[in-house]
């Protein structure tokens, strides 16, 4: 989920393409909010629900050709991977998924049975999470397969639920996992980080989170434009972090390893920042990799190689670029 | 929505097409399902939220060529009707709508312009019903349009959210508008019986409800089928109820009004049973008409034209026919 109520143009840099449309389809929306006491405020990967503060919220539609390959993915993934891109969601603010409905518009020549393949892989995930399968909508039309899953979540007990607008100057930033290359499987399969973050969230109580669902870059400048700051990145951090399928995929492409891994899509891992004096221990105990810093230069994303600091390019997936 | 958590197999009559998938994937949502305690159970127009008693929710998704044109239709109107269906399935339980989720397939060549005419006109209804479109996710791709709207409504005070299964031998069945002939243009700006629904659970106490989305006989027998009853039809006050748009239709088309009237989809009225000995006068204050009785025959649909009874064919809307 991208879509949510954000606020009035003057607080915002300029963007262009899907970020520009988020942001106007947001201020759509938070024209006509009502403002709830004691519930999370804007901008982030679930939404509040009005008189509701312990539940948040959150919609993802997977396309046909887009988010998956009907021609090369099996229909168990795809489903599955429908309701795993909601429960990490959950996972980037630190809450705890509760249910979930699934909306399918099959393609009429696939039939029934993929309907019930599709239903019955989201369901089995869910069971996994804790997070039953409750309900939902059935059709069938001539356009390519597309699943749209809605889950809803609660504040765990003693977690507050973690926002991207709450990074700081001289806040670390973290990662869950290695990076880059999902495309070769691992953006169907993956592990939403649903327990990682309540531990995330316990213990270590970030200032800001968010899963990396269009690229480490992208999604970060998410996270600096919700905060209003800037970061440094360590390309050596960024090297340890690579993926043996970034590996892989570079082989082939004209990019670096780390490219992979700051560019690539879908790796659900998640990224976070932690205040100054955040206890090492404990951040690897949970497996937390640091790669960089939090500045208070707004909107800076820098790339550091050994003391060399260059402009980081934001490159992830957007729309209507 | 009509994919619910259902009773196992034995306890249904045999079906095909839509319906057999419906119940089949209701059937796989039930085993994973939690029982929760004080919530509504299983089979309707909204879904139970685990251990969140008071609240319901549901989806339903809109697909270009199939529940709009956008060859013929404007933008507002079918992003009014994506959030309108949905508050269509909060009245046919008699709930009030709290907030709403919208999520975006646009085909690539329309341009963000068009996700921005389909969610402000999303928010513009919300917000004449109190339901805010609280955010969502925006997507491009080759495929036809496709717009995915959630609801979450809440029990209003002092109604028991109205379920399909509730009808009982010797209910009276009503109506709450004129039927037929929707696709003249009702079905892009009906108003969801919202506020007629909490009158009618608060001074009628309906015994079962079910808003007219597929048309009035399939889904007096989706009533039927849940409660385990049958039911008389009166044709002639089904031709009392004829709407002008079925008349319409009707000299083109080589059916009677009261055909269109019984087989036409989408009207969005409510459709419900009520004790015996219900107030009449009320009914009327709220603008119901009587169209029938349920009887104690499982299945039984029949169509009486003065005294004379024959089998009521239900023929609506269907996927997978």
């Amino acid at each position: 989920m991208a879509l949510a109520p954000q606020p009035p143009p003057d607080a915002q840099p300029p963007a262009s393409g899907e970020r520009a449309l988020v942001r106007r389809l947001g201020q759509i929306l938070a024209a006509g909010m009502p403002t709830t006491p004691g519930s999370v405020p804007f901008g982030d990967d679930l939404a509040p629900i009005p008189g509701q503060p312990q539940l948040l919220w959150s919609t993802d539609m997977i396309l046909d050709g887009v988010d998956f390959d009907s021609t090369k993915h099996d229909w168990h993934s795809i489903g599955r991977k429908a309701l795993a891109v909601n429960l990490s969601d959950c996972a980037a603010m630190a809450t705890k998924p509760l249910a979930a409905l699934i909306a399918l518009g099959i393609h009429e020549r696939l039939g029934p049975a993929v309907a019930e393949t599709i239903v019955r892989a989201a369901a089995e995930l869910g069971d996994n999470y804790e997070c039953p399968v409750v309900g939902g909508d059935t059709n069938a039309w001539s356009g390519p397969t597309t699943i749209s899953v809605t889950v809803i979540a609660k504040a765990a007990f003693g977690v507050r639920p973690v926002r991207r607008a709450g990074a700081r100057p001289g806040d670390s930033i973290w990662v869950t996992g290695p990076l880059g290359g999902s495309l070769l499987g691992r953006h169907l399969w993956f592990q939403p980080r649903v327990r990682e973050a309540l531990e995330i969230g316990r213990r270590l109580h970030p200032h800001a989170m968010i899963d990396i669902s269009d690229g480490f870059a992208i999604d970060l400048s998410r996270i600096l434009e919700a905060s209003g700051v800037g970061a440094v990145v360590d390309r050596l951090a960024i090297e340890r972090l690579v993926h043996a399928d970034a590996e892989a995929l570079a082989a082939e492409s004209a990019k670096e390893p780390w490219e992979h891994a700051l560019n690539d899509g879908e790796d659900f891992e998640l990224l976070l920042t932690l205040p100054p004096h955040a206890p090492l221990a404990t951040c690897r105990e949970l497996g937390l990799q640091r790669v960089g810093v939090i500045t208070d230069r707004p909107g800076e994303l820098l790339l550091d190689f050994a003391g060399r600091r260059t402009p980081l390019p934001v490159q992830g997936w957007e729309y209507f670029r």
